[in-house]
């Protein structure tokens, strides 16, 4: 079971952030990547549906036999997670508590904010998870329902882009929070700009790397961990394979060779 | 037959303001609505993806005994209405045609500017219509991805929605078009942030209108076309029934009572 790969899955491309940071902390790891582009976005989505598409995803990865899945999306780690866990007998890792964990040991004044989608938002689990952390930090969220199509549009150091940041993110600067969470996997390629609206002293804390550590941590201690380092990864969509392929070639350390199509509603 | 109601689906709320156009000029007919918010936007997905959609909500729709039906999307019958006409032997419309007779009829200078989806635009069907309808039109168009969620956000006059709005359309206004398509179903509710922006000369076609009265002229002259006026409009979603609405009811002159999911994937 070692030598088995890695299913990691996002809504669309977002997750792309997660694999590279899965593939440079443990490079000897094979990964299948599913993005369910046919339905992109999950974040203005209701819990039913989040759940119902995320399992069955987890059920197209598990036909990869794959011995660990990364849940790389923080929309469908909020809302869907519990109930995969439920499913399946292979470990599964969301992107939110390694994201809290790494927010709750950022913050010095214990006031932690996080951007997320609205369904993520809504779910209130980062507060749950960092309140379970340490009882005395406050968290303020915000919903940022704007960032993904300026993402999407790529206009990551428009001027715009700037004003929208500086709308959403102003109530948290007035709250005098220190560490803003990147709850969400597009986020992360924002970060210039958002660096610019909150200054150089703002902890921006992003879930990829944090969740790549706990991959590892968790595959180590299930001896999962594979031992020799003969990459071959596969990458799968619900939709526009090869406008994915193009994207995912300017995000990802490897060369993408391929993508091909799946009929997700069928599984 | 004649009784039957007329099924209209969109991929999301957007096609409201079809149905707000048909209730004001045929009031006496029945409408069962789907909207499909699990798999909302259409706009920057694949032609194969938006034709499975789309062949799905019409098998929906045929079980509720429809009599015709009404493409309320732009993107769908850009891309899927072709399809569609050979799977059934009832009326569709789309709303495509409709807007460009519209707009090929007020443009005196014969230079029009179409803004819609990502998907609409690639389709290039605006420029293939207005130039069947008058050879010498010049068609300028331009996807406006950001707007959509612009709408959702609620931001429909805000001057950030105006400076984006300045962005995407300062490239029709240099190329002098007296007309502009508003070809995608959210975009007149930003009509009066776009006035701002155009201003006054401007023609701008909502194809609403001229999609109400082609449908209008369909069932009259297929003796369609229902004799009294006893109204049961029926709503279905793929998601988020509540929040839809509550949507629905600031855009209809009637009251929605009642919303109800349906698992699509399923027709």
């Amino acid at each position: 079971m070692r030598d088995f790969p890695i299913g990691v899955f996002d809504s669309g491309v977002g997750g792309l952030t997660v694999v590279r940071e899965i593939m440079r902390q443990i490079p000897n790891e094979n990964i299948v990547y599913f993005g369910d582009t046919a339905r992109v976005p999950y974040g203005s989505k209701s819990k039913d549906t989040i759940i119902k598409f995320s399992k069955q995803i987890v059920d197209f990865l598990l036909t990869k036999k794959v011995k660990a899945i990364v849940v790389a999306c923080n929309t469908a780690s909020a809302l869907a997670l519990e109930d995969l866990k439920r499913e399946v007998d292979i470990p599964i890792i969301g992107v939110v508590m390694p994201g809290a964990i790494a927010a709750a040991e950022a913050t010095r004044n214990e006031k932690v904010g996080v951007i997320a989608t609205e369904a993520t938002v809504n779910s209130n689990i980062y507060t749950h998870y960092l309140r379970d952390l340490n009882p005395n930090i406050q968290v303020y969220s915000k919903a940022c329902p704007l960032f993904c199509p300026l993402v999407e549009e790529n206009w990551l150091y428009d001027p715009i882009t700037i004003e929208i940041a500086d709308r959403y993110l102003s109530e948290l600067i007035e709250y005098e929070v220190d560490t803003i969470v990147l709850g969400c996997t597009h986020y992360p390629l924002l970060r210039h700009t958002l660096r610019k609206v909150v200054g150089e002293k703002m902890n921006l804390v992003n879930p990829a790397y944090e969740t790549a550590i706990t991959l590892k941590n968790v595959l180590k201690e299930k001896q999962l961990d594979r031992l020799s380092k003969t990459n071959e990864h596969l990458f799968y969509v619900s939709d526009g394979a090869e406008k994915f392929k193009a994207f995912a070639n300017t995000i990802l350390p490897c060369e993408v060779m391929e993508t091909n199509d799946v009929n997700i509603e069928q599984y």
